[in-house]
């Protein structure tokens, strides 16, 4: 038996992908053309499945790009002409950050310590793109979608995007607050690596396709405007990861079938169960101490010096912890709670942790 | 029963693929963290395959993209300040050139007409980067080795790069006479797309490198010198399609356990009987005219007038002819003979063809 993965990334797979991976080989998707009508139905059934479970504006547009990294990169190329924008509190966000730089564009920045989020921001930012980490995979920070729509208040003409990578499909982000939204699969839709999700809105495709009329640049076959005429069918640019778009199609209604709702509930118990323990702990604690800006995805614990003792002890019963990421490589253990990980699971986890006294 | 599928890729899967994914799960492999020792392994033994499949010198490197899409774009963004050149004879050679003008290079054009190969070339170009593309999957036309080798003895200085998109692992590139050649997954090798793999020599690294110290751009995450320096350590600089990668290392075992040379002459065997049955042909007639031109990996045949017939006949019989490509949509068909089309099922469609006089 393999052990329970709590890494947040590549993660524990949702227990219904293998499935829809042999049935995907019987029915022949892997040789299927995507430009053919097969493609563009589960296309078609990929992007109804994101939009329910995440509730999406029906105006808005979803793209497929090979990674959530990638996003970061085609983002800039396609919205950023001058200057963009960072709110940094890790190392996943600040490489965001970076590749700004790396394009040739100027890129401002608010940092945070690590492990803490970010006061009231209440200026007006000289910025073309605000790019927003909801949920820091490095140190276990979540960010409010509050906090979000104050930003959005003091810089309307800004567009905002949301690094949702390892929080979706449980924080519900508020579309209307901002202008772009993405994701990889292998997080929070417990699926193999390989496969990026990017929801924009008309904000977003107008931006692109003005800097393109002017002769700037923004890419080749990912340049958004050529990302957004071909989903406009429902295909590609190029030859995607045909398998993964068929198996996000299907994951999304395991979990609609599930009931978002209750999914959303379970994370929040698992979350809170969690953290409780750590709370109460002597000694393995909670690496965010404000409650307010703890992730309920991506729980990060300082462990005292004990990190090989705790991780080996879990590992014994079945539950491979997460390293600690960056400078808490050696000091911190991170536990995802995506809809891959059970109520029993995480039952257990408390208990084994508990008992670590 | 699905049909064999003929379509030049996506294609017909190899038959140890799902396979190896049903052990890929049972392994783990979708969970596995990219920066830990089972993936560098992983990346180890594909290298280690590829380089034996296809002789590649022990001093080239090996990385991954997305596709080979991308590595149109990755190797004029790296290798390029100026001006590339171009050898264009399909859809696929002239969309590499077009990617030139979109990332603001200067693209040089040398244009074959559609189905047929260039002239001996003995000009001094003015490039940086030559690119050529082995086997054009739109047209079915190929470029051997020695007229490549031609225009490296005119160009000594320029870098010069094959697109084997379609060609591998069957024609065996010339390395003494390239800088890098790349390919995609989907084709020769049977696999799931979703997966590009670029080979460079050192010039290429040192001409990326040069031009990331002079400030000239090279791109973020997968700018050629973060993926080099990566490779070293077999690791890629953001999470990957590990699943894939563990799968090639497996089809490349599959394939060395069979002999390269016995799939060449297998592979040519096809060819010969395909492009003999379509020779005798009343009325189906190949599109390449041109013995010395024509691939014996996509061959392509005029179908004058019977596009449908002869698609509906075949797909009866349980093959599944490929579309013709752009201009060639309604007139042709194309018919890809990889490794995962056997001897058998090659005889069954000469077979069906030839009885459609």
């Amino acid at each position: 038996m393999l052990p329970v993965n709590f890494t947040p990334g590549p993660s524990q797979i949702y227990f219904t992908v293998e499935d829809h991976i042999r049935q995907g080989f019987k029915e022949g998707i892997p040789s299927i053309s995507h430009r053919s009508k097969t493609f563009e139905q589960i296309y078609k059934t990929a992007k109804e499945g994101i939009f329910s479970l995440l509730n999406v504006p029906a105006d808005w547009e979803m793209v497929f790009t090979s990674s959530a990294t990638e996003i970061w990169e085609r983002s800039l190329e396609n919205l950023v002409t001058e200057r963009s924008h960072h709110f940094v509190n890790g190392s996943f966000s600040k490489r965001y950050y970076e590749f700004a730089g790396l394009l040739g564009k100027e890129a401002g920045i608010t940092q945070a310590r690590e492990g803490q989020g970010f006061d009231l921001f209440t200026d007006s930012l000289d910025a073309e793109l605000i790019a927003i980490t909801q949920n820091e995979t490095s140190t276990g920070v979540s960010i409010q979608n509050d906090w979000i729509a104050e930003i959005r208040k003091h810089n309307p003409e800004a567009l905002l995007i949301v690094d949702g990578v390892s929080s979706l499909p449980h924080l519900q982000p508020d579309f209307s607050q901002v202008d772009s939204v993405f994701f990889s699969v292998q997080k929070g839709f417990g699926m193999p690596a390989g496969l990026g999700v990017w929801l924009v809105n008309q904000r977003c495709a107008d931006k692109a396709e003005q800097r393109t009329r002017a002769g700037l640049r923004t890419g080749t076959y990912h340049a958004l405007p050529s990302l957004l005429s071909n989903a406009k069918k429902f295909q590609t640019p190029s030859t995607p990861n045909v398998l993964g778009i068929y198996v996000l199609s299907k994951v999304c209604e395991d979990l609609l079938r599930r009931g978002i709702d209750t999914i959303r509930k379970e994370t929040n118990y698992k979350a809170s169960l969690l953290y409780h323990t750590l709370d109460q702990h002597q000694t393995i604690k909670p690496f965010v101490t404000e409650t307010k800006h703890r992730s309920p995805t991506v729980l990060v614990a300082n462990t005292d010096g004990r990190t090989k003792e705790i991780a080996d002890v879990l590992l014994k019963n079945g539950l491979q912890a997460g390293d600690g990421y960056g400078p808490g490589k050696q000091t911190q253990l991170r536990f995802a709670n995506f809809p891959a990980h059970s109520k029993e699971v995480y039952e257990q986890l408390c208990d084994l942790l508990a008992r670590l006294d």
